[in-house]
């Protein structure tokens, strides 16, 4: 199928909400990202979890819930569709017997993407998946800003030994120079650990660090513009970890922590990017397993636009 | 049956929640509003849905959590079944293969109630029955006041090319007349929309329109008092959607929308109106399917009994 | 999309089973049955449903768990994609707030689909679905043969008060002609009624109807074999109604009924049909929302695979 | 409310099922037994049990299961409303906190019932309930027939030390003369037990016990003739626990076990008591919050229905 | 097993979180407290339980979502078990069948507990079980000062004529002179009552209340603040219902309101008591059947971990 | 721990069902299989899964839904732990991010627990980790017999380009001379495959292959005497996936198939294979998230306690 000029989401007026084939916002389904601005991809890959698995299920979960939305976010007056050409790429080919193999062949998805220009919003998938996608962002970008949203910091040495995990994500980028410590922030942190002092090693390489309980009971849209110098600086990247929300508002995650952040200071987040040199994002670890309502979905797939609404270009 | 003087809920000291016949808060159950103040009456009614149904069997799964409720209102000290005659007066028999006779069959319904001088209470179904509602309250009242917290503006012209849908009831009920605009308030609105303005129709007819970002993290009391002018002037109709509330408090919904208000807020609207002439209310778009612990069925409940506790005569 | 020579499912050992689009057992997605032999088919209707809705989410529930499928079928040694070109060809847009409409929509779309001779396996939807389809297939055949697996017979005259509904298909179908009584056979037929012989209507049609007590304990195999010489004399037309099934097996399902056929025995019935002159078949009325592991439509998925199996032309 | 001549269930026709109080198949609601020849009577009881608990919600479930129930059985053919007075009393209001009080109140409950000459049709609870039912039969009737359907034999001497608990009442019944061990027949047995030979107590009193897996793969209609002789001889109790049935087609109840009866097997026992002088019934161990779908409590609904059907003088 | 020192939660660094017997935290599993400076022992009871049952489950749940702990609270780099020898010691042999039995049971276990100078943080239950660990407390400690956070004031007189049930206890821990009333503190108190001012017996007590509406949208941390002068002045304990959590938060419980408190205020009220005399704690009213995906056992697990935070000795 | 002579499960009448460790059948949790005739061990692996994954909780699920398990069996009459010396040896610490590496780690285990001379009774996990299991056993046994049910052959060559995921074991076991092919039975083989005849492989080898149609129906106690010559030539292991069951009946599996074995059948073919030289068995491929009330756990407890009563020295 070739691409055609801005491709919309097939409306509820054409067809009612629980028809039609579900891709994301029910886009058309490309095989490859060419002659497109930014494209819906996901990571179906859940081998390198602690505790519940199931994030494997997250992209077609996050589809099936995205059949609600409609193409305006009428909060930010944002038309990305009618600005951007936006489509669903479809899956990753991950290997489910094998990370490593899983992990190369993620790299090399996202160096055809990038080939073509495109700019990905990810629907994973555990956070693993966040390395190899970095790999490919870094070879074109050198190391990046990240605004890292989860309650993890994900910057373990090993985890049970092994060096690539979804626990070990950020100390690999660090190590391989794909983001730039200075531009990394991490909001949402909180929890038990395995030291009281975990968070701290991004606090050393220069991480801005938010944790979960600085942002209880107020708006972050303060923050955000506090940090807007720091991140303006370059290239961005997105990584935003459903289990930075609290349970109450994204039950279906593997390893969920109370006293998370709430939606509307998600989205805060978000929007409060916008007008930055966004090169890509990720919404990671839904387990739809654990999400029988689909609400995590949902959550995930409006997150997921969100990012969308705030890349250059949707003005 | 014949209405007794003030009927009281079965209390939890003469029968086990866990037993009784499940009516609305274990009243007895009355064939008309004849004799009562107040009445609670259900509309299982989701012909006019868009995405997931079932809302049909809201009015049975509100009842069955109101079993846990108590008489009284602690924090509001509000003793209703004290001062008013209230039952439960069971459902309008719609006619579940027909959306237009059952538009019909609901109307008639409350002109009777209206007729015996009660005031209604709906447990719905789906939001399109509030137009036949005011329909009816319209006849009484003329154009009414409207209270409207929802995650929808509810004001398409048409959905699917129809007229009559859980999307279209107050711009029917605008066009009609039903409604006064200058003292209509939607609270809660926000997602994604067919238009990055379509919001502003209900602004332009004299909507008071306040979207749900703008409620985000502090109380509503302020706003309330802010509202108490131009509310007071009339009477008023309270049409409460439930997934006016985030998914994280309410999911049993058929088209929930993430970064929705908390419950906290919801009952400071409710609790705001008091003193004014309430002349009414509903909560809508309970979906028990997608409810399995009954925890949104239990919000609703609530939200019946507060519009309850602020009718007037309750003091 | 031009259709291409065999279609094929997508393979597990090309994309893991939690990837892909999930169109039916990972098909091309066709636009129309252009140059198909046979084709899958969704309809997401359930206006005409007295109980529990939810079927409108039945032709995506069973899609998502169509991922199982393998293209061979191991018991009965067929391999339908390597006869016949198979795709899915995606949902009919019905009309969510207009029953009527919907009908004429679903009849036009089976028109189109015979027009390209195709043979149309459909995913429902409740049962009315099967009275569009029935008249869009006598227009070409004449009066069809029908085996039809059900709980309910579905010869109501009325449902209250109206003559489109899940409980009268076949009722009109008689009365329109769409179907040969005298080929007609309902297996299955259980429950409480609103007439001690309410299955009688059928049979003084010239119905056979065989009821679920007649078929506990034992094969069905015989009774295939026994009914073949009257189901053989023309073309054969087969609905199967998934609460036809013991709850026990398919618990996702708006009217189910005690007593059901087991799933060997379901088999047994579409693979007794081997070699008749089949010319579509549905299988309706799975409810998503009273499904949440997915069993229900997972057995429909096999069901509607075992009809394709059954086709002429598969050998 | 006083009795009207032979009450109907209210149609589906009158009211669409989703509506409608929730009384067992939407009978009217009498106070007492008064008038009638049959009560549908429901027990919130749980202090009993051993496991799982939630029996007691099992008469709020069972009634809103039964909506889905017509007044007459189509394979039977059987009119139980045409020929019997019989409506839904409600529920014995038992203490919650207080196992020995609750037993009281239950006996008391039934000697009302029966002092009134109607039968009772009993929706549990756990199956301690049994014992005071017992009491108040056996002080009209003497020593009763009993056919007991169950996984466990429940002849347990005590539990925990408790000589009243849901494992105990046919000890009990025996001890206090309550059932006829001759005439007494235990269908389903199985599991794991405290010792090798721990239903040979039962036999040893004179009980017929037949152990469910006797019962694998065929037919009980030989079985329930050829118990018919001994059973005919005098009054006879029918008590159902729904954990007779495998978890297969009952999942929701407390102490369920593998390798049980099948629901064709269980109207077959029923079914297969018709002719024979049934002075009562109950089906027991329905516990909702194990019972998402429903599908338990609708299966229990259905056994109360087939017990009323061959109540003396249903014909 | 004799206690080791310093006991350690089993790593997920050396067994998957998926694996391991799921004591708490994954920690030894000890016969007593002997050697103990702190506990975690379950006490699986629901026979005081008003409406549903299940928490004799809490503790089994709690321990299972448990596993997800590190040792380690990064937010107040506490470290709990380098300087507490802390394990799990199982559960209270409560009788199923017997209230007072069972309280009697529990009584005996936390001697038992206290004689070995152990803290208790005990895993519910329904709130019934406060009564029987008061009683242990106050004959070593005498009245103690109580933190009791919940949604109901648990004052009641008698509940169905019944002295003690799980609305009771703290109206016989005054009367018993368990508790000091001037140093009793109760949060989160909301809801429907049988009289509008039900919660001012307690007052009248001299309790100091904080309802659920007065804590709404802001830190608690100024309200601990403010309490702090008061409970230091002797031994505190602390009493956590789950149901003071907003069911948002916490939806598996037996008495759900809505308007709850929401976690992050839930955790500054229990790290709020950091360095006062903290003598034990629970965490009752967990309800597993109500909370198929754990969320409420996880919040109730990190709330057990945070009250071992703050056991004095810690640090 | 040391080993106590004949270990006892914790009875019901000592702790609550609800209370105590939730070791297998409550049994006493042992740290090796020193000095133990039998043991349970659990394996939390699932990364070998094609599907859906999740049954790394199988262990933990299976061991919770145990403690209904009382310690004889009635219907056989056999006595497990009065013969032989039984514990819970608790789970093999997989590493969760590396398949090869917990191959290796299981197959150490069963070398372990094999030189201690005990046999395993193994709660799975995927079926891939029969593999390491029969390493170990064909190391102390030469080839061993097998007893294979299953949906699935399990003898594909690759998936996905890997010699090692669930669907291979039985292909290596036959290449690597760890299973005697002459007595190697597969029963319930069914569904849809990559070819026609991909059950033929097996029979090439010599395998007994009992598709699952051969089954429908009856009883396989003829079966398995038939069976029993070819069985009883030389030590036997018992692989049983929950799979080979109907979804009916075990719901919460990865890749579940229609039309599978009942419960019955399975029992039958378990009890069938008393007397013969067993030298261990499993039960795999229970995924706990798609098994919400448990009932797949239930019936995986029952089959891992059959097998334990027809080891060798149970008598």
């Amino acid at each position: 199928m070739s691409p055609i000029d801005h491709p919309q989401p097939l409306s509820g007026n054409q067809m009612p909400r629980s028809g039609g084939i579900a891709s994301m916002m029910r886009l058309p389904v490309y095989e490859s990202a060419a002659g497109l601005d930014a494209c819906f991809v996901g990571v179906p890959f859940d081998l390198g979890t602690s505790n519940r698995t199931g994030t494997r299920f997250g992209p077609r979960q996050i589809r099936a819930e995205s059949v609600l939305l409609r193409p305006y976010n009428v909060a930010t007056r944002k038309a990305p569709f009618e600005r951007l050409r936006v489509a669903d790429i479809g899956d990753v080919a991950i290997n489910p017997y094998n990370l490593h193999d899983s992990i190369a062949r993620i790299e090399a998805k996202y160096d055809d993407i990038l080939r073509h220009g495109a700019k990905p919003v990810t629907l994973g998938g555990d956070h693993t998946i966040a390395l190899p996608i970095l790999r490919a962002l870094a070879k074109q970008h050198g190391p990046v800003g990240l605004v890292h949203v989860d309650a993890h910091a994900d910057i373990n040495d090993t985890m049970f030994g092994e060096k690539i995990a979804h626990g070990t994500p950020f100390r690999r980028a660090v190590e391989e120079g794909l983001i730039d410590p200075a531009r990394t922030v991490q909001i949402g942190l909180r929890g038990t650990g395995y030291a009281a002092d975990e968070f701290d090693w991004g606090r050393q390489q220069g991480f801005t660090v938010i944790e979960a309980h600085e942002c209880w009971h107020h708006s972050l849209a303060p923050l955000m513009r506090e940090l807007r110098p720091k991140l303006s600086a370059g290239p961005l990247y997105v990584s935003f970890d459903i289990d930075s929300l609290d349970p109450a508002y994204a039950p279906g995650t593997g390893t969920p922590e109370i006293g998370g952040l709430t939606v509307p200071q998600a989205l805060e987040i978000i929007r409060g990017l916008d007008g930055l040199d966004i090169i890509g994002g990720d919404v990671v670890e839904v387990s739809p397993p654990y999400d029988p309502q689909g609400t995590t979905a949902l959550v995930a797939a409006n997150i997921a636009f969100e990012i969308l609404c705030i890349l250059p270009g949707v003005g």
